[in-house]
C-alpha cells in the first residue's frame, strides 16, 4: 500500500496554469499520476472514488484548454471533483477530504475560486452555467472576470427534469456555453429511463478507433469555413451524430461521442470548441467509471462511494457494526408487508441501494420502480399509484424530497392520497455535509393539512411505523429515520400498527419533562442518567407523531411539570413549533411554563463525523442535561444557567 | 347576450355514455353546442375561457371513444376542464364555477368520478397517468375498475422538466398509456424555449388538408398487420412524423400532428389508438386556444382568464379599482431600480403577465428571462446569475416557488448567493382555491440559514422592500406580497432601503400588543378601532421581517404588555413559530405571557371570494378583535373568552 505514489510531473503542477504549456503526452502523464494520487488519497479518507477516476483525463484536458478560474468550470453533483481539487491548489489538503475543517467532498464556492458553483444534489450545473453565460454577456463582473461557462454533467444527472429545463432554456437563448455530457452509463445505480437507452444508441455504432481523426476535424461542425482535409472528418461526424438530434432539436450543437480517456481526442475537441463555438454546445464524452483502478472497475457500483481501503487489494476497512442500519430495517420491514399484501409497491429516485429498495427490486421486480433522478415525477407517480388503488412507498432521502415538494403539496396532500413517505437520512448525515442534511422535512410536511408525520425513536419503532404506514389509508403519511445504525434494541418479529397521533411515556419523573421526536431519544435517556446523579428525574416521552400531535399527552406533561423541553433533529418550524402553537392556543403560557424547544441551529453545518456534528448542533446528552439544568435554574460547576 | 344558448343535442347528454352512440356529425354538433354553453357560462362566472374553447372537440371525442370514468382521463393544469365538467354531469352547476361551495375551476377528485386526478399546477398529468397504468397492470382495483390512462397536456406544460421525467420513465416502463399533446402554441404566455420551436417545426410542413386520410390510416403505425389501403397513408405519416423522433427516442409511438378541431380525424385516430395501442403513445393534436369565439381568438392571451363578460362584445365587466395591484407596484419599483442599475435582471417562469415582468421585458428585453414552466431551473439560473455578478429578481407565485424548493435550499441558501425572491400571490388567493394558495413560503424559507424574509404590510412597504432587496448583497432575500390591490396608501417616489431585521411600531398602546407580518396589518388597525370603543388600545407593530427577527422589538413588546399576538397569512411553522422560539429561549414564557399566534387554519380552503376565504380562515378584523378579547379575558355579548 502506497499512500504517496510517485508523481514527478504532477508535483510540478501548482495550479492549472502549469498545465497550459504541456503537450498531449505530458498531459496524459499528469492524468496517470493524478489517478494514482486520487486512489491513494481516497484510500486514506474514504469517499467517492469511481466518479473521479472516470474523469481524470477530462479534468486535466478541461483545465489545460480553458482559462480557469476565469472560465467557470461547473461539476454537476461534484462527487467527481477530487482530481479537480488536486489540480487546483488543494493537493496539500486532499487527505482531509470529508473531515471536519477539511476539504468538502463536493465543490464549494468558499473553498476555492476554482469552484465557481457548489453542488452535491444532481442536475444543477447547466442552469448555473447558463446563469454565468448570461451574466458574462450582460457585463457581470465578478472576481476573476468572466469567460466561458462549462458544465460537466453525467448521463444519470442528465435524465432529471431540471437538466432538460436548462437545455430547453439555453437552446432558446443561444448564448455561447459548453455542456460536457460525461456518459459512463452509471450514476449511483445504473441509470434507468428511456434517455439512457437513447444515449447508448448514440454511440453503439461508432467505435472509438474511428474517432481520432473525426475529433480533430470537429471544426467542420462549427460555423467557420472548412479546414483543409476536414471533409472526410465531416462525413464521418455526420454519421456519428445521427441520433444526436435530440440535443440539436433543443438548440445545441452536438459533438461526439468521443473517448474520454484519450487525451489527444479530448484536447483536440476542446480546443476546437474553445476557439470556434458561438452558441450552446454539447460534447458527448464516453468514460468508464472507476477507470484505471481494477477493484473499482469491477465493483457493481464502480467504486461509487467507499470507506477507507487497501490500495492493492481494494478491500474496504469498515468498522464492524452491532446493530442493523435504519435503512436495512425499513427495507426488511417493507418486504415483510409486501409478502402479505400485493398492493404494496415501492418507488425510489435513483437510490435503490441507498434506500434499501434494491432488496425489494430483487424480490418483487414488477412492484419496485426506480424512476431515475426525478423526484418531482416520482412523487406524483406515487400519487397516481395511490389513486389507482395501490399502496405506494415513496422512499427518498429527506434532502432529496425537497425536490418534489410541490408535488407533495399539490398532488398528494391536497388530494389526500395515501402515499407513504419513507424519509431516510433525516437529520444530520456526517461526511456529506450541509447539502445532504435532512433538516427541513418536519417543518415542510407537518404544516400540510391532512398529513401524518412520524419519526422513529429507534429501529423497533421504525418497524412499527412501516406497519402503521401500510395500514393507514386515509391520506398521506410520512416517517423519518436517520442515517446509520440503530441503537441495538430488541426487534419485534413484526411491526405493530400504532395509534395515529399517540405518543408514549418512556419514564415517569418530576419537575421537567423531555418530549423527544425521533432518535435523539437515546441521548435524552443518557442525559436523564446524568441528571439523576444530580437529583433530578425527568419524565421522558416519545412523541412519535409531529402530526397529529398527542394533545392530551402534551397538555398533561405541561400541567404536571415545571418545565417542558422538546427535542428534534430538525430546524425550527417543525415539531417544537407545533407544540408551542398548541401550548399557546391552550393558554398554557398564560400562567407560565418553562418551555424550551431544542432544534438544529440556524447554520448550515459543514462535513464532520456525526458525533462532531451533534456536538456542533448541541444535540448530545450533555447539551440536553445542560438545558435541563439551565431551565430549572440549577447551578453547575463551570456552567451556569 | 344569451346566458342560455339553444343546445338541443347537448341537452340530451346526461353523461359521456350518451355520446357513445353518436356519429361524427352528431359529435361535432355536440361540440358546437358545448362551445356555446361554455362561453355562456364563463360570461357569467369569469374564469379560464380560451383553454377550454380550444379543446371542445377533443373533450367530446375523448369521452366518446373512451370508457370514462373507468378509463382515467387526466387534464393537465385542468383550467381547460369546463367543457369536460359540462359533459360529465355537472352542467347544472357550471354557473357556480370558482365560487364558494360551487364547482372548482379545476378538476377535483372529490367533485366527480370523472376527475380521477386533480390539478392546477402544470405538468403533473403524465406522472399521474403512468401511476394509473402501472396500478392497472398490477391489479389495482379502485372504484369504477381501471382501464386506460390518458393524459392531456399542453405544449407549454410539456416543456417542464417534470413532464420530461415522466416521459422518460414511461418510455422505459413501456406500459400502455396515452399522452395527448394539446399543442396550441400558447400557455398562459406564448411558450418559450427550444422545445416550443421544435414542436412548431413538427407541423410546419404538414398542412392539415392532407391529414384526413392519414388519420384514418393511423393504424399503419401500430403493431398490427396492415389494413387495406393503409400503405399510402403510411407513407404520408412517415413523412409527417419526421421530427417526431424526440418522442420516439424517449420510447413513445408518435402520431400526428392532427387537427384538433376536426371531429372525424379525432375520432378516427383515438379509436385506432384505443383498439391497437400496446405501449406508450403520444398523439400530437394541434388546436387553437379560444377557438370559435372571436373575442378570445383575437385577444393577445387568447382569452386565457377573464372576468365576467358580455358574450356579444366580449367586453369584460371589471369593477373599477382605486389602488394599484401589488403586482404592478412591484413591477414599477423594479423598473425604477433597473434604470439606475444595469445589474438588475428579472426571471419569471412562464408568468410574465402575472408577475408584472411583461413591463420589464418590454423595457429591457435583454435583461428579462422567461424560462418557461421551469421553476427548478429558474431558481438555479438566478443563482448562476448572482454568482456571475448580477442582481437577479426571481419573481414567482408563492405556490409555484414550491417547485423550486430544493434549488432555493441547495443552490441559493447554502451558497449564500444574493438572489432576490419576489413572492407574489402569498397567502389566500380567492377563486383559484387551495392549489394556488401561498400558505407555506414563510415556513419553508424562514428556517433556511442566512435567508432574509420580509412581508409587505402595504404597497408603500412593498416599494421599500424592492429597494431593500436591490441593496442587499449578502445572501438571499425574499419579500412576499398578496394577490390583489393595495390599500391605497400614499406612495413614496422611491423606495427606501430598510434596516435588515428591524420592525416598526405603528401605534403605541397598552395591555396587548399585536405584531403583524404582512398585509393583515390593515385588519389589525380596523380591529384596534373596534377595541378602542371597548376601552382597549392595543399596541400595533409591523414586523417587516420574519428573518432575522427584531429581537429587541419583540422582547420589548412582551415585557410591556400582558398579551402578545402575532398574525401572518401563512401556515404554522412560520413567523409566529420563530417568535415563539425566541420567546421560549429568552425565558419569557417562564413567568407567563399571554401569547397567541394567528396563522392560517390547518385545512386546504376551497375556492371562494377573498373576503369569504379570510372569514373561513378567521383572519379578519372581527377575528382579531375577538382574539384580543378572549386573551384578555374580556367577556363580550354572545361571545365568550
Amino acid at each position: 500500500m502506497t499512500s504517496q505514489p510517485d508523481t514527478p510531473l504532477l508535483d510540478t503542477i501548482r495550479d492549472p496554469n502549469d498545465l497550459r504549456g504541456l503537450n498531449d503526452a505530458q498531459l496524459q502523464q499528469v492524468a496517470d499520476e493524478l489517478r494514482a494520487e486520487t486512489i491513494a488519497a481516497v484510500s486514506e479518507t474514504g469517499g467517492h472514488l469511481g466518479a473521479g477516476l472516470g474523469v481524470v483525463e477530462l479534468t486535466v484536458a478541461l483545465h489545460a484548454m480553458f482559462d480557469t478560474p476565469r472560465d467557470r468550470l461547473i461539476w454537476d453533483v461534484s462527487h467527481q471533483c477530487y482530481p479537480h481539487k488536486i489540480l487546483t491548489g488543494r493537493r496539500d489538503r486532499i487527505r482531509t477530504l470529508r473531515q471536519k475543517d477539511g476539504l468538502s467532498g463536493f465543490t464549494k464556492r468558499t473553498e476555492s475560486p476554482y469552484d465557481p458553483f457548489g453542488a452535491a444534489h444532481s442536475s444543477t450545473s447547466i442552469s448555473a452555467a447558463l446563469g454565468f453565460a448570461v451574466a458574462r454577456d450582460l457585463g457581470g463582473a465578478p472576481e476573476h472576470g468572466l469567460g466561458d461557462a462549462i458544465a460537466v454533467i453525467g448521463d444519470g444527472a442528465m435524465s432529471a427534469g431540471m437538466a432538460f429545463e436548462a437545455l430547453n432554456n439555453a437552446g432558446h437563448l443561444k448564448k455561447r456555453m459548453i455542456v460536457v455530457l460525461n456518459d459512463n452509463e452509471m450514476s449511483i445505480a445504473p441509470p434507468v429511463g428511456a434517455l439512457s437507452s437513447y444515449l447508448s444508441r448514440l454511440y453503439a455504432g461508432a467505435p472509438f478507433q474511428e474517432l481520432k481523426a473525426a475529433a480533430k476535424g470537429a471544426v467542420s461542425l462549427l460555423p467557420e469555413p472548412f479546414q483543409e482535409g476536414a471533409r472526410r472528418a465531416k462525413d464521418m461526424l455526420k454519421h456519428m451524430t445521427v441520433g444526436g438530434t435530440m440535443f440539436e432539436e433543443l438548440g445545441f450543437s452536438y459533438l461526439g461521442p468521443i473517448d474520454g480517456h484519450d487525451m489527444e481526442q479530448l484536447t483536440g475537441v476542446l480546443r476546437t470548441v474553445r476557439d470556434r463555438a458561438t452558441g450552446p454546445m454539447l460534447i458527448h464524452v464516453i468514460t468508464k467509471k472507476g477507470k484505471g483502478y481494477h477493484p473499482a472497475e469491477t465493483a457493481p457500483d464502480k467504486g461509487h462511494a467507499t470507506a477507507k481501503f487497501d490500495v492493492i487489494s481494494g478491500k474496504q476497512k469498515k468498522a464492524p457494526s452491532n446493530a442493523p442500519s435504519y435503512t436495512r430495517v425499513f427495507a426488511d420491514a417493507l418486504l415483510q408487508h409486501a409478502a402479505d399484501d400485493d398492493k404494496v409497491v415501492a418507488v425510489t429516485a435513483a437510490m435503490p441501494d441507498g434506500t434499501g429498495l434494491n432488496l425489494f427490486a430483487e424480490r418483487y421486480p414488477s412492484r419496485c420502480f426506480d424512476v431515475g433522478i426525478a423526484e418531482q415525477h416520482g412523487v406524483t407517480f406515487c400519487a397516481g399509484l395511490a389513486a389507482g388503488g395501490m399502496k405506494p412507498f415513496c422512499a427518498m432521502y429527506s434532502t432529496f424530497l425537497q425536490r418534489g415538494y410541490d408535488q407533495v403539496v399539490h398532488d398528494v396532500a391536497i388530494q389526500r392520497l395515501p402515499v407513504r413517505f419513507a424519509i431516510d437520512r433525516a437529520g444530520l448525515v456526517g461526511a456529506d455535509g450541509a447539502t445532504h442534511a435532512g433538516s427541513f422535512d418536519i417543518a415542510f410536511l407537518a404544516n400540510l393539512p391532512g398529513f401524518v408525520v412520524m419519526a422513529a425513536a429507534d429501529e423497533a419503532e421504525l418497524k412499527h411505523m412501516v406497519a402503521t404506514a401500510v395500514a393507514h389509508d386515509d391520506g398521506p403519511i410520512a416517517f423519518r429515520f436517520p442515517r446509520g445504525e440503530g441503537t441495538g434494541v430488541d426487534m419485534p418479529d413484526r411491526g405493530e400498527v400504532l395509534q395515529i397521533g399517540k405518543g408514549r411515556i418512556i419514564a415517569e419523573g418530576s419537575r421537567v419533562a423531555i418530549l423527544s421526536f425521533g432518535t435523539r431519544l437515546s441521548e435524552v435517556q443518557t442525559a436523564a442518567e446524568g441528571l439523576q446523579a444530580k437529583g433530578i428525574t425527568p419524565t421522558i416521552a416519545d412523541a412519535r407523531f409531529a402530526k397529529p400531535l398527542d394533545r392530551d399527552l402534551i397538555l398533561d406533561l405541561a400541567a404536571n411539570h415545571e418545565a417542558l423541553i422538546t427535542i428534534e433533529e430538525g430546524a425550527v418550524g417543525g415539531f417544537g413549533s407545533h407544540v408551542a402553537q398548541l401550548l399557546a392556543d391552550a393558554g398554557v403560557f398564560d400562567g407560565g411554563l418553562k418551555y424550551r424547544s431544542m432544534v438544529l441551529p440556524d447554520t448550515f453545518i459543514d462535513q464532520a463525523s456525526p458525533t462532531q456534528m451533534y456536538e456542533t448542533a448541541a444535540m448530545n446528552a450533555a447539551d440536553i442535561e445542560a438545558k435541563v439544568l439551565e431551565v430549572l435554574g440549577v447551578e453547575t460547576l463551570g456552567r451556569r444557567a
